[in-house]
């Protein structure tokens, strides 16, 4: 399932719009080539709509939000739903402002969204229709361990289950979910977590997977969660002495590049709950 | 000529002004840096007119376009006409939205440029005044070949003269015309079309070479061509095991960082037409 | 006391809520997770006072202004303030145009700032209310040097004086005052020029510094100071055939996320004036 998910982005090459935040657009433009997808930026009312018609899919990101931007992912998310294209989004910080919060709830109102990915206190905050998130990072308090992965899961699902569209959780665990099943990934390092963007990158790179494999879109969000994992050990064993979190970002990139099937299917730490 | 073309642009370090895409602009920050040049980027309409003014060249590129930039574009662009300075357009995604394709066009109409530089799409969108464009890369049925390469070789001259600019088509091959001189450059390798804003880069990067070369143009836009496809060699002959499109990318700019004019002369691939 | 500031930014993982400009956002949200502190940036009017509030400390760079993000950085400004968090300016580019010297102006009029950082051509522009700067790079005629450093030590000491605020002048010998004291710190190396964002880096990474060290700010700028200038040597030294700028870059946030506390107390060339 891994490694068909994988090759279909490879030859697909899927063209993902991305209205998304400027702090790490630039990696996820290469993010996205480097697993095999072309990505294109366009925020502007005027040319939103017409941009995501020529894409397969569209990746809304609400990092570095503002007024204009908030109307044009709104234009461009009914737009790609009308054309039955995926739609994923990446609601960076809500909970940190009423902004991010209200515009991350209209968003969900608005348009269906296949996958809506972010870390535990986004989701959180999402689920309760308001929240309080540490800046653009988890709260301690929220994050997923072993301890309270059973009640986690019961979360995802239910959430999944009563907005209709897949919920993806990362963090040390990551908990993906359509509502009924739910894989927990256990990829990834902890390092990734002093790089910025690698949730915005993610995000990016499980749009051109769920356009890859339309039919089976659970499988392509947990394929696209498993091989950032997977990068992120690769890159780190790749790390020599004094290197530290900037040649780790391009590692990562990196390690996305040269990814080949086999190895995501046999590094892929998955367990179905 | 390639030589001395380089040459004068680490002697006369310019300055130019950008109006560049968020997603990329770090890159051509840098790549001016590593030529030789320095960068400023500036794109509220108030300080924009001033900001060209102090600077050798002016680089408009349209990757993000939002309608404020537009007119800041305008005015930059007027204002460095007046001033007698270098100006290049690099017409992003023309042909990918009416936003893009019109903005191109009124750009050519209210500003005189030196140098237009996209890929064959977005060339063909401009020549014929609308187009279909794949995002922002080229559409293989455009693609620049040895079997098309004298119809595209007319087709580069015919436009440059009616528009009264050089015209620059980067791709497999690079053409670069005045009207009446092609240069058709084989430096490059195909690797770079996985990193995001190789082209931005070298649109920034030529905008220096032309402000530092102002008595011939056509040759130091090819230079700049031949140098950025030179780089790519150069970077892909230091890539190890696992290294991919992130350090790709860095690597090239090193290159350019490094690149003497003998190298630069001894390698370039050109041949005139 | 160097050291101690570095330890403080690690324990406290200070929350840095910065305006910046677009080119080096990334590099600066790097250079924060590297050294310790943790990153946000938000610059929507209807957010900004609420996201400072959650924040330890504002970095406001001016480096791609527009008349959105002043207004912004002013409600910012005065938020940060009211609530005692420590705020930095940094007037990238200040008298290369009037909206930029204008606008630092204003903000130093309406907002308390505990430092100001820029290079030598920006800080005297703010002295005398009008300059001329090359681009974002400081005049040659201005640059700091041991012939002219008793004349800049006693103007910055003026200047802070008159100000109220921390002034930090960088370039080949960096200058911190707080109007009694003044450090004059002779790390770094002037390859770090070649690189686009290393003074954007210092200044979000100081902000982490001061609000990690709330009783000794002075020495918190000061051991910023040294850390980015030792990080650029650490990176140069680590440098291969072949590497240039970009690698460069990468290189010295790796040195800072790598960098002990014993390293910087040890490396540090600080002379008290």
């Amino acid at each position: 399932m891994l490694q068909q998910c994988l090759e279909n982005v490879r030859k697909n090459a899927p063209l993902i719009h991305n209205i998304t935040n400027y702090v790490t657009v630039n990696d996820v433009a290469n993010i996205l080539l480097a697993c095999g997808g072309s990505p294109i930026m366009a925020d502007d009312q005027e040319e939103v709509e017409e941009i995501t018609s020529i894409c397969g899919g569209l990746n809304i990101n609400i990092g570095t939000l503002n007024h204009n931007t908030i109307f044009s992912m709104i234009l461009a998310g009914k737009k790609s739903n009308e054309l039955g294209h995926k739609v994923v989004l990446d609601p960076v910080g809500a909970g940190a402002s009423k902004l991010r919060t209200e515009t991350a709830l209209r968003l969900m109102r608005e348009v269906k969204f296949d996958v809506i990915r972010g870390n535990i206190s986004e989701i959180k905050t999402l689920a309760n229709g308001s929240g309080n998130t540490n800046g653009v990072d988890a709260n301690i308090a929220d994050v997923v361990t072993e301890e309270n992965l059973e009640e986690t899961i019961a979360f995802v699902k239910a959430f999944a289950k009563r907005v209709g569209s897949i919920i993806a959780i990362t963090g040390a665990i990551d908990l993906v979910s359509d509502g009924d099943t739910c894989y927990a990934i256990r990829n990834g390092r902890k390092e990734m977590g002093r790089i910025t963007g690698t949730g915005c990158q993610l995000s990016g790179m499980m749009t051109a997977y769920l356009v890859a494999n339309p039919e089976s879109i659970l499988e392509a969000a947990t394929a696209s969660i498993c091989a950032m994992g997977l990068a992120g050990e690769i890159a780190y064993n790749r790390m020599q002495e004094g290197d530290g979190n900037s040649t780790y970002r391009n590692r990562i990139i990196d390690a996305i590049y040269n990814m080949t099937a086999e190895e995501l299917a046999s590094a892929a730490k998955i367990e179905r709950r």
